[in-house]
């Protein structure tokens, strides 16, 4: 099958409302409509989790759209505004050309409003998710990123990236620094520091000058962090990797539990681990059911729960369970993608465990070098297509998208990435 | 009229069930009942905000008790675990003596467990809290103190201490610590690190190792933290002090938003800013209605919201209104005591903007140092007793109890004492 029909066409893969309805067509290659654009012909793109809100009829969208918010490939056209004078703007307005390879996040973000400079990129003022009726996306043979020059990614500017494959670079688009995001946001908390440096909350406080305030000194058990990860998806599992990376790191005691009612994921976690800390006396690690979650951190902790939750699942049973898993002056940590359900707490019980929450989207854009970092370290478990512990299962062509979209809806694969040329 | 009617008598403020029923009575004086426990004259105690869920009869009491959480006064017995040997324990086991003058935090903690050893002390696992039908208040002439090695500070610890009136000594005991902790929990959190280290999120990661992220650098606009108090009650306004307190010690850019629907609140708190920061250029002060809250925080920021929001009232309109004040990464700080009510959020709204919550109530045991730091440097605003600007209305003996407890119901008095030996 030829991959365009004409020189001004391509193939993508469409979504029709009201649901479940993904439809391979041709339509028109996307073209420069501001100084600010770029055109990126796409050499793989990313099935993932949070396109199934679109896909299923939950993410409010009306009209149909190409899919997909998970993209690399090689720029093809530039707008205006890039050239070598556009200095005063994010560093790829002077240094971007026709031909570089690029990797982009899930949503544009400018590099230049008060929330791009802060690094929180995600919330950005001209934020716009790709794979929206608004923003087409990434599953298709070319596409158009607006404000490319605060957006884009160019592997000019990573030294090692040459060695990356473009299944590896993919997982830079989101899920990865996602999880990386979860793991750092949780670790990176005031209530989580007393563990990591041994000296009693408030921390950073000037308690020596004003008095012996009489506490014991700590025991070697108060600095065991026990981590909960719920849900093991590819974010899940990628949760998982960075937060035991960052553990072993750290050289931190740990106890990790990951849970998932999903038996196959579970094992998969496991060989995970193996592989990342198989010779590492300072933690442990347990996979666990949603039924038997409670009981497992209950033994690890003594009755105490956790000082952490990652929820990466995204609705209130999740919630609920990170809830009933942590312990008083212990962090949720939410990256899952919430809808329209109320929060399951009552004030009350917040305030009786003084419990902290952290939501919200990972700002991809900030957290790529610590991901990028994470993937030149990992290869080991982020750098393969197929095997047994392998973030991605495979990678097919459009024609089987409306397959796949199905199969990953029921939870029958994991991690699939489109090739559009295929 | 005589203190106590005889030797093993004393008068106590008790409250009757269902509720708004305050008498004072005529009760035995406590006596040491396990090794650990001490026997405190007091010379002062208070009348606190949270009292009022017990008043209310919304605090679950179903029996009398007598009431109160704060309290200052003299050790007149100790139990057998107080002796100079007694090490491997808090040291107030082996140093306080039978007429050392203390301060009680409003819960009591053991100073030995998980919870107390690394700082989360009002969770400790024997917390009880002063006031309820388990473990009788302060509001009496005498009150027996559990854990009273973990529980107690003695001014023997307090090098400046004894500079200090009672009624400043007593603002340690609950509101002064409550103030603080929340003031330190929303400037010690990760997402505000960006704004007082000029540094873009995630601070900390490994940025420059792993290549350019080309944002653009930090405006001066980027570092000014806007930061709202939800609440102008006594808890609010030692929060306010302690904010703006940190604040111009750390010559931060700052906007403080005060928001309370009383005019009398709001005024005070006016004159208590112009004595702390009166000759501070580094930042600005407001007070606001309930009303028009979001739109002086919306003016001020240019539509962007505060960093963090503050909530001192414990109630779904003080949420939501937070919720409402709160930029994208914002921080909500919820120290008010809340009830059975449902968290007013959506899950959709919490990820929306990325925010970031703190719920529960102080440590004081742990945040006594920075509370007690901060009583010494501001007895400016802290120090006295019914003037303009005091946080202490009045002091008042228990025959005026019932009517005091109505008014300050009715807000119609600020913070009162009860001196029970008047």
């Amino acid at each position: 099958m030829p991959p365009t029909v004409d020189s001004s066409s391509q193939r993508a893969v469409r979504w029709y409302p009201p649901s479940y309805d993904i439809r391979v067509e041709t339509v028109a290659i996307p073209e420069i409509e501001h100084p600010d654009d770029a055109i990126v012909k796409i050499q793989l793109s990313g099935l993932c989790g949070s396109d199934l809100h679109v896909y299923r009829g939950t993410g409010r969208a009306t009209e149909p759209c190409i899919m997909g918010h998970e993209f690399v490939g090689e720029v093809v056209a530039l707008g205006m505004s890039f050239h070598s004078s556009s200095s005063g703007r994010p560093h790829l307005y002077s240094k971007l050309r026709v031909g570089d390879k690029v990797v982009s996040p899930f949503t544009v973000s400018c590099g230049e409003c008060h929330f791009c400079r802060v690094g929180f990129t995600c919330r950005c003022v001209e934020s716009r998710l790709f794979g929206t009726p608004a923003t087409p996306g990434g599953q298709a043979q070319y596409v158009r990123v607006c404000r490319a020059g605060g957006t884009l990614y160019s592997l000019q500017d990573i030294p090692d990236g040459s060695s990356l494959a473009d299944s590896s670079l993919l997982l830079l688009c989101d899920i990865l620094p996602t999880g990386v995001f979860a793991a750092f946001q949780a670790l990176s908390h005031a209530k989580i520091q007393p563990f990591t440096t041994g000296q009693p909350y408030p921390l950073g406080s000037s308690l020596s000058q004003v008095g012996d305030v009489s506490f014991l000194p700590f025991l070697e058990e108060d600095q065991l962090l026990t981590m909960a990860v719920i849900g093991l998806g590819p974010v899940g599992v990628c949760a998982c990797i960075a937060l035991l990376d960052m553990l072993v790191s750290r050289k931190s005691r740990f106890n990790v539990i990951a849970i998932d009612p999903n038996e196959t994921r579970r094992a998969k976690m496991a060989s995970i681990y193996a592989i990342i800390c198989g010779n590492q006396p300072s933690g442990e690690f347990q996979v666990a059911d949603i039924n038997n979650g409670k009981e497992v951190v209950a033994s690890l902790t003594n009755g105490l729960g956790c000082n952490a939750v990652l929820e990466v699942v995204g609705n209130t049973s999740a919630l609920r369970l990170a809830y009933d898993l942590v312990r008083p002056f212990g962090c949720i940590n939410s990256v899952g993608v919430h809808s329209d359900h109320a929060v399951p707490y009552k004030g009350v019980e917040l305030y009786n465990k003084n419990v902290s929450l952290d939501f919200g989207r990972c700002p991809v854009r900030a957290m790529f070098p610590m991901a990028l970092e994470l993937l030149l370290k990992r290869q080991d478990v982020l750098g393969s297509v197929g095997g047994e512990t392998s973030l991605v299962e495979k990678i097919v062509g459009f024609d089987d998208a409306a397959q796949i979209y199905d199969d990953f809806d029921k939870g029958k694969c994991g991690k699939v990435l489109f090739d559009p040329w295929k």
